[in-house]
């Protein structure tokens, strides 16, 4: 069984110093709940963590296939409840890639072996709510 | 319904720079899988919003209660399959508070009811796998 952790260290106010792999970085609140925004909310790095995860699958995926591409950017957007907790229930991700001619059908085939067999976070949030997902293609 | 969303932008081989609350920082692999540690991996990023969310939790529930304390630290241990895609099947909460005279029972309260009422990120996670919890007291 593989272990792994991340701990938070309080900064005063709201402030936090996270520290995770030997990196360290700041997390705050929002002025309006006593925070300075010294860094970003805690919750949406659910949403860092699946467009992180995804995109450096896709990444390798891609260099597998030897598909070139100029460069890649993936977002995800959650929606959350307005009750407490709130929290989400649903997320999309959004792939864009940019580059000249490129192959639709890989491109597609990539993003579908990150979300069914290497994206360990995917996996997780999938139990608790529906992710989908969109490519989009720039030709540069 | 709420969004809120995070993207990350390719960096050249496997770092990414991740965007979030107008806030960004560096993702990256390994260096055995092709990265260069410029930054924390991304999986592990679910530990870190776990964290910081009931930290954050913990923080304002005990000065709203009027609890004196000098330093607090929350780390999530989270244990990971090893058979693709890896990821976590349980995660650990150990939440460490340093004082003088620190009341057991307020603080365990406090921890319940970020769990129970607060969390969004806790919440989520629950519906997955087993979240469990620890609090150690520091006299200091």
């Amino acid at each position: 069984m593989e272990k792994t952790s991340s701990s938070v260290s309080w900064k005063g106010n709201m402030a936090f110093e996270v520290s995770l792999n030997g990196h360290n970085f700041m997390i705050d609140a929002e002025p309006h709940v006593g925070g300075e925004n010294l860094g970003p909310r805690p919750k949406p790095l659910m949403l860092s963590a699946l467009a992180g995860c995804t995109a450096m699958d896709v990444v390798a995926i891609l260099k597998k296939m030897r598909i070139e591409f100029d460069d890649l950017k993936v977002t995800v957007e959650g929606e959350q409840t307005e009750e407490h907790p709130k929290h989400f229930t649903k997320m999309m991700v959004k792939y864009e890639v940019w580059g000249k001619d490129l192959p639709l059908d890989k491109i597609e085939k990539a993003v579908n072996l990150s979300e069914e067999r290497y994206c360990g976070v995917s996996v997780v949030y999938r139990k608790a709510m529906p992710v989908e997902s969109q490519i989009v293609l720039h030709e540069s």
